[in-house]
């Protein structure tokens, strides 16, 4: 049985380098029928995703993740993930919360995200 | 096509108000195979979530939704929904926050809760 903790550890320390240091970099991680939710933005597909998180208006940004949690979502190997943490935007001082769903689904040997639903949370 | 935003809402309206009145109702919304992350505790099955749910340490809680986002996360009409939101307990008056993810499967007209990831955010 695959280790679904290990893949969600190993997918979420990728994903978030990769956002904080190049994230046009992300495009092979998704696939055309990927779905994000952004605040309240929705997207889907591949190019509009990209674009989206490429064209965010910060230039640089840091996660730093405070909760991780894998779940098997169903009998095909797809897992959910589950993420809290905190994200310091450009020169800000103050970290935000945030919480980041995603849905992995396992193809050719890896995984792409089908589903990632992405909030701030305001405490 | 099922409009998920609905089926989202709907299922959050009953889960919120039967958890902050009666949990033990909780039972016909999860199945044998059903998964709950509790904070750091893992559980599988009706019996052991609803243990789990029924002995929380505290008697008094209301759930106050922020953000409630919903998509398809397969072809067989699956939904995951990711909420984020404050709860109050017995007669604390700081809210905490907390994010929720819940897996929706399609059975019988109705839906059953697959997955649940809970945890508190801390800001």
């Amino acid at each position: 049985m695959t280790d679904f903790h290990a893949v969600a550890q190993q997918f979420t320390d990728y994903y978030y380098a990769t956002f904080d240091g190049n994230r046009s970099a992300l495009a092979p991680l998704y696939a055309e029928e990927s779905m994000l939710t952004f605040e309240t933005n929705q997207i889907r597909g591949v190019s509009g995703i990209l674009e989206k998180l490429t064209t965010l208006p910060f230039t640089k940004i840091k996660h730093e993740v405070a909760t991780l949690d894998a779940q098997p979502s169903g009998p095909d190997g797809s897992i959910i993930v589950a993420v809290t943490g905190k994200l310091l935007l450009d020169e800000e001082q103050r970290p935000q919360s945030f919480s980041q769903t995603f849905h992995l689904i396992p193809a050719g040997g890896s995984y792409y995200v089908r589903n990632d639903i992405f909030r701030l949370v305001y405490g």
